[in-house]
């Protein structure tokens, strides 16, 4: 059944921070929705890329290619695209509200099991 | 390299309607901004998934499934996916702006060949 999905009022339905949330599945990807806040752990994912929609607040995030690091700030309204193999460190320092796109086959943490991974994701 | 890209910004760079601009590219998908008014043309894709998200405007989907017509009208903050089969028709009264995402071999008529159908996109 086809239906259409209002960000915000998805995002109204949770509060926790770095547990995505499925909000829809398109051809490989699932769309999901988080709200982080403080500072994830660095990881890459080996074959997967991750878009990052910035829906509130600002997210920061580290990147390290080709042997340099960089940083952005991801505004509202603003989308950051990490290929496959990059080491990314995500954080944020006000509650921040994400739009997130990547395969089925992701894991949060990518590489990097740790106790901030997470195997089952809730649908909402 | 990566960047990251302001859609607004993108959305500033062309005026013309129905020809969405490639802005990023994540796994086997294009993400495109669009902008649109009036209606488009009944089509399908036989095997790509769209997500449909509004930045501005108002987008008027219908789409047919299972035999029956229904009719959404998806706001800015909102998105919809069309699976891959069902036909669906576009429009929209006012000037509306989207962000698509597609697989990258997916043509904008879908299974309709018109003077609407676009095979070369530009990246912005």
């Amino acid at each position: 059944m086809i239906e259409k999905a209002n960000v915000a009022h998805k995002l109204s339905l949770f509060t926790d921070h770095w547990s995505p949330r499925i909000v829809g599945e398109v051809n490989d990807s699932y769309v999901k929705l988080t709200k982080l806040q403080g500072e994830f752990v660095w990881h890459h994912h080996d074959a997967e890329d991750e878009l990052f929609y910035v829906i509130k607040g600002a997210l920061r995030m580290r990147v390290r290619e080709n042997g340099s690091e960089r940083e952005f700030t991801i505004n509202p309204g603003e989308f950051i695209i990490i290929p496959r193999g990059v080491e990314h460190l995500p954080s944020a320092e006000e509650e921040t509200h994400i739009m997130l796109l990547e395969p089925k086959t992701t894991l949060n943490t990518g590489n990097v099991e740790s106790e901030r991974t997470l195997r089952e994701l809730q649908r909402i």
